[in-house]
């Protein structure tokens, strides 16, 4: 390969995102188009995030792209569909612009190399992030200013949502070309600073229904899901628009709680039945009910994705606390010291009273893997400095260092 | 206590049933009247059984029962239901004909003394024909001939249909006071001769939302469930029945699993959300379906009550491999003779497409306890030998055998 420079090369950064009103079933498969709109929550990138590089030169003669080091078929649909997309809009923009120095672009294969910074392993969808931080990163290498979601839509649904810091948005819209089905920030990331999430990594025992296949089965058998999306999510999306507006934790709280289950329920009413929670998650779920109990208010709210992972939302003054709770229930395996990762928590005492709210003996030591705590955080991030370009000059991966 | 003879001893049996169109919800909580219309299949007492004696005489001071050799307290509103209701039908039959000589019993107090022949422990319902069979005895006892359905249905809402054999729907009625909500025989006992019924009895871990508290909870909290009640059930009723009557296996074992898994839903979406499914009940849904899938058509189906065990209909063909691929599946504990008990199963072999099929490894032994093999069976009877008795002379239980 000619070692000529090559025409451009950005390197970003995007956010997780969690889903407090959920995602669950396409109106249109090709298009990405949701049944029922969505509101996330951004995580900070301090504890997760991809890290994305594209490269764009003459020289290339094949689109690439490198997934956490492995190269990964560029052809697979959703990545074909996410650079289809970007160059249509690469192109507009040009014909309406037709001094751009950047024209010749368009004509040029890219590499690409994405990089997370938790594990795979630990079953958190990396999809969305991937998907976001392709499409930013893309957006930046071809000069693309116009808005993002249908870029990374057209990857994973849910990736248009972090798009954005803060508390999102992603209206389901009406339009059959799904232009208007677009992300959107309710509250930036310093809105509700007190707020923490606290991700619970639970053992997976065996393999899930991935979430394409899932989703798709749920809409063609399940009757609640329907009734859902048609009847339900429309006011609870206000509703919990209202409750982050005004930072009502119980409302948040409960309301993230209620649509988690709703979701999993609709799983169950799949056919066959989807079950995405597991022993420990629903010890979890009993843990939390108790602590709220306990407290005599909604201090603590639970969500579960397609998988048995728990995400925790409380606020700042309990972290430390419902962490004790945690560990008291699911006594920390042989890894005692990394079991609390990202933001500190002060050690705290569990109260005897508390311990016999909680009336669950420890189970067996190893059930939640770890802990990592985190906040709300922000959008997509440009790195400037090049040595953070997970591709050399060569347009190849550099070595891990 | 006087040994003068009483005035009426009776003796009766009643059926277990189970729902293949779920009751889950009150709109009457002290009527003890359904949200939805119901349809279950009446278990032969061969195996299941609960039988109930009811002896009135003048010398007896208070009204009296026992729960397989325990005294009870006879206060309990339930109980205080069904005799306040059996003593208002007596009532009203005895001043439509006057020259009764059981007038005089409507003064009596009752002694009551109720068994059944399978474990309390094993986590099977035993209300439905516990309160069925206190109906139909008492009913005997004052020479009551009229509906029995109020009588059962105040005592446990399921137990009306426990007063007839074969296939049973509980019309849910629309009156306020309840008349019109009544059981009705959908087709006999003998319809159906190839049914099989298999109970898997599960290990239960902990304690479970017992069923009035969790449907009041599910009434209150689950807009899922006031939908499935009001939009789904009518059309799954009428569906079902046709399945009954055409004796169409593939659509009576398709809609029976979709309403098993819709009532877990709607739990689920209960807030706090109840479970009552665990992961070895799991573990035999993802066996059926799998079962199904190698066989290209449905030949078993699940479905679950308010509890982890499955009750599993199949055809008597299809009896011996199933049975089979549960053992391969569920390893038999300490108890390999008595794994199987009452109808015989002639073991069958499992093919090694089958195995590979299952794709399960065998999980820790005892997931399943022990396995019931019956059929569908008919109402009530009156056990007409005075040895069957279970009050001796002087009202109280005989010595156990």
């Amino acid at each position: 390969m000619a070692s000529e420079k090559p025409l451009a090369a950005v390197t970003c950064t995007a956010p997780v995102n969690i889903a407090v009103i959920k995602y669950w079933g396409k109106r249109d498969e090709e298009l990405v188009l949701p049944i029922n709109s969505s509101l996330s929550v951004t995580l900070h990138q301090d504890q997760l995030k991809t890290t994305t590089t594209a490269v764009i030169s003459k020289d290339f003669t094949e689109d690439r792209i490198w997934l956490n080091g492995r190269e990964e078929d560029v052809g697979q649909p959703r990545l074909q569909a996410c650079l289809r997309e970007i160059r249509r809009l690469a192109r507009k923009r040009r014909n309406a612009w037709d001094g751009d120095p950047l024209r010749s672009s368009l004509s040029c294969k890219v590499h690409v190399a994405s990089l997370n910074n938790f594990p795979t392993a630990a079953g958190l969808a990396s999809s969305a992030a991937g998907y976001a931080c392709l499409a930013y990163t893309l957006a930046r290498v071809y000069g693309v200013e116009s808005d993002l979601s249908e870029v990374a839509r057209r990857g994973s649904g849910s990736a248009c949502r972090s798009l954005y810091g803060g508390f999102v948005e992603w209206q389901m819209g009406e339009q059959t070309d799904g232009k208007d089905s677009v992300a959107r920030q309710v509250a930036p990331e310093s809105h509700w600073p007190e707020l923490r999430v606290l991700i619970l990594v639970v053992s997976a025992e065996k393999k899930l229904t991935g979430s394409t296949v899932g989703m798709r089965t749920s809409v063609e058998t399940s009757p609640l899901l329907r009734f859902r999306a048609e009847s339900l999510v429309p006011a609870r999306m206000a509703e919990m628009t209202r409750c982050i507006q005004e930072r009502d934790f119980p409302g948040f709280a409960q309301l993230t709680m209620k649509d988690s289950n709703q979701f999993h329920a609709t799983c169950l009413d799949t056919f066959p039945p989807i079950s995405y929670l597991n022993a420990v998650s629903w010890r979890i779920i009993h843990l939390v009910h108790r602590f709220n109990t306990h407290h005599g208010s909604t201090k603590v709210a639970y969500t579960f994705d397609a998988g048995p992972n728990a995400v925790i939302f409380t606020l700042d003054d309990t972290v430390a606390e419902f962490v004790a709770a945690v560990k008291h229930s699911f006594p920390p395996g042989s890894n005692g010291d990394a079991f609390l990762k990202g933001l500190q928590v002060r050690p705290a005492p569990l109260s005897a009273e508390l311990q016999a709210a909680l009336a669950m003996e420890p189970t067996i030591p190893g059930g939640v893997k770890y802990i990592i705590a985190t906040q709300v955080g922000p959008g997509p991030q440009i790195l400037d400095n090049p040595c953070a370009h997970l591709l050399g000059p060569d347009g190849l991966p550099k070595p891990a260092a």
